[in-house]
């Protein structure tokens, strides 16, 4: 429970514990409070106020502005002027349910499904990849005729009652629903294998043999390609192969969340999947698909959709509207002709080799991971016990803050910094960000 | 299970049944489905391809412009051009999550509570009213400790894996799931009784009573208060004020699912549950809120937020972006300054008038009944045995659809025709849809 509390305090305004030292701020967050109730989260002990953001830059009320270095949904830029324009014509144009045709929405449908395995032949749209989620336990539940799912430790897959379910980490403390099993996400740092992939299929087997004896029937996995929440863990490429051949062996099927890795992040494909060198049997996919217009989606292979159609129908009203598809094709568009994944590939690396070297006079980092511009640092008491210290990451966390940069953590301990900015920072930006680590990490350690 | 077949047979297109005539039609239909899945529904033998929209017309990729009598959505009217450029200054300045500070948002919110009852002074924003719903569900289990909820008989409340399970018209021929009771709505034509409020509110009681017996702890009911898919029934006003009493007397919540009625539809007020006096505990919007933008919401009162907060908190990525306030913002001021309430009440007693007119001569209409722009039109085989006849529905809604109207079908037996076009239709649009009506029941009754 001390952890929880830590990971929650980690950046997290608290309303009981400090009050903003700016007046206006003050009025902002107490406007926010009232309306909103008391437990609305907000960023920082000192709350931002934004007034419009660009590129990787978020402007703030109080005429600073910051580097984002946090936020995966703009993931082609804040406000690029690509998708900005695509929202623009279309939404003065036609904005209107999928019970008609309309010509941008089949582009949009066949360009993205154009980006996936040919198996994966069908897509449903949806307002959040948490919709998404949702549809996807329910198509696996109608394939398999199971109710069972496994998912990793720290797992979040979105915020509806059955995907809350699937989501250990929204759920701290609290006992596991009857039909859903974990298995520890690979972890490169404090449980090295050799074969984390075998170690994973192995856990797998184990928890469908334990829901199996309890009466439940297998129906799948669902997993971020990335273990974001998990402290995100990348590596080994391929890892999940293992995992997934396992998956098949007991009748499931494999839900890959492209919420959080997918759409170019892990500068290797436009999917997390790719990097594991497997086809999942459903794909899911939020955040970054619209760049901000709340968009999502579920793609799959035609088979699993008619199983699933044969019972239940599903519509979404305002998913697959035309102004989403428009969003949606200005930013594989961006990605494409910006050289996104390629950025994400370079500057992601050029990083990561920035932080291992100012981990040479830093020993709280105890480790550097990740993969493109989805980077996990992680911070320890000292490296040879490893004993995770958050406190660590809230001090820098704090600290980037006063210095105009907007970061966040992750994983089991709360000490691993989450770095995802959007896919268009640059070495410059880099820089900064390296830099300014390296001088707060200098303070701290004082 | 035959008349289910009819109601999705009503006015869906059904790729075993015929070829859309038209060749650029057929090859989008192709397009659609390929890409969709084969069970993606399409209205319309003929479906329609839309390429643009205004006011109350839809233009389609056939050179004809339609009337738009069906879709709630855009409800101040298609590609609003003050919805549109609240849209288009937003997106180009600021779209990001709630967990940074944003006038905009807090302007937003404040705007919404103010025209609830001033118990209801949070809210929470969601991307659709499935999300809304499906929160609502768990703040009233968090709120009661029960699991058990009363629907009405053909409710629907969204596409969620929860909310279907309170969505028994999305459920046809199925069981309803062990914590779900249904209750018959209102019904003036085929169960008229003088005390309809009363019947309800012993048949809520009924229903608590058996679930109690078996070991199902209440937590609430939910119900659109114009009982839209159980076939539009708003009257008599004030009959949810014993349900509400009944609800709260067995220790349950009254969720008010607004998605229909709200946003001035039914022309008495700005909520529909305020034409029944009444004050919900929870009140949760979508559809009409954004003018198609997507959001949703969930406003309640502050402790039970907080119950809720105690043990869960929620987040929504999208939910609550101030471009999505922007939106709302401009809806909320273009329904008080066209005075579409007044609009929506003016023209939906001169759209009824008008039916009950042409009723005279249409012996197949059994009822004409609605609040506001929301008006059933029911049609039976004859007035004295009041056989439902969902094939004059459906063959006037095939009818309309050739002279350029759009509409569709609600109800237990799909005989309902669901008049409810934006709120800006005006008594211009009203005569020419009673004309073309009067036209194509003449020529079904040949």
């Amino acid at each position: 429970m001390q952890i929880e509390k830590e990971i929650l305090a980690l950046n997290a305004y608290d309303p009981q514990a400090s009050k903003p030292g700016n007046e206006r701020t003050h009025h902002a967050v107490e406007r926010r409070l009232t309306a909103f109730g008391r437990g609305a989260v907000l960023f920082y002990r000192e709350p931002i106020e934004a007034v419009s953001a660009e590129g990787v830059w978020i402007q703030g009320a109080d005429g600073r502005r910051y580097l984002d270095v946090y936020n995966n949904v703009p993931s082609v830029g804040h406000c690029h002027p690509r998708v900005v324009e695509a929202i623009r014509q279309q939404v003065g144009t036609l904005n209107i349910h999928t019970r008609y045709l309309n010509a941008v929405v089949d582009s949009y449908a066949e360009r993205l499904l154009s980006t996936l395995p040919a198996a994966i032949a069908n897509v449903v749209l949806t307002c959040t990849g948490s919709e998404a989620n949702d549809l996807a336990l329910r198509v696996a539940q109608a394939a398999t005729g199971g109710t069972g799912f496994i998912v990793s430790e720290m797992a979040y897959h979105g915020n509806t009652a059955a995907v809350t379910e699937v989501s250990p980490s929204s759920r701290p403390g609290r006992p596991l629903a009857a039909h859903v099993r974990t298995v520890p996400a690979p972890d490169s740092y404090r449980k090295p294998d050799e074969y984390p992939g075998q170690a994973m299929a192995a856990a797998v087997t184990a928890a469908i043999a334990d829901m199996t004896r309890k009466g439940i029937r297998f129906a799948g996995m669902i997993a971020d390609t990335i273990f974001s929440s998990d402290g995100v863990h990348a590596d080994p490429p391929g890892l999940l192969a293992p995992v997934i051949a396992a998956v098949h062996a007991h009748g499931g099927l494999f839900i890959a969340d492209e919420v959080q890795p997918g759409f170019g992040r892990t500068g290797d494909a436009l999917w997390g999947f790719e990097r594991h060198g497997i086809v999942p049997d459903i794909v899911t996919m939020g955040k970054p698909m619209g760049n901000g217009f709340p968009m999502g989606g579920m793609a799959l292979g035609p088979d699993l959709l008619a199983a699933f159609n044969a019972r239940d129908k599903y519509f979404n009203t305002f998913g697959g509207n035309p102004v989403a598809a428009a969003a949606g094709l200005a930013v594989l568009d961006v990605i494409r002709e910006e050289g996104l994944i390629e950025n994400a590939r370079d500057v992601g690396r050029y990083l990561q080799d920035g932080l291992r070297e100012i981990a040479n006079r830093h020993l709280a980092i105890g480790e550097i991971r990740g993969a493109g511009l989805f980077i996990g640092l992680e911070f320890v008491t000292d490296r040879e016990s490893k004993i995770p210290a958050p406190e660590t990451a809230s001090a820098l966390i704090n600290g980037l803050r006063e210095r105009g940069i907007l970061i966040g953590a992750a994983g089991a301990y709360g000490n691993t910094l989450k770095i995802r900015p959007p896919l268009c920072f640059g070495k410059e930006h880099a820089d900064v960000f390296i830099e300014q680590c390296d001088a707060v990490l200098a303070r701290i350690s004082q």
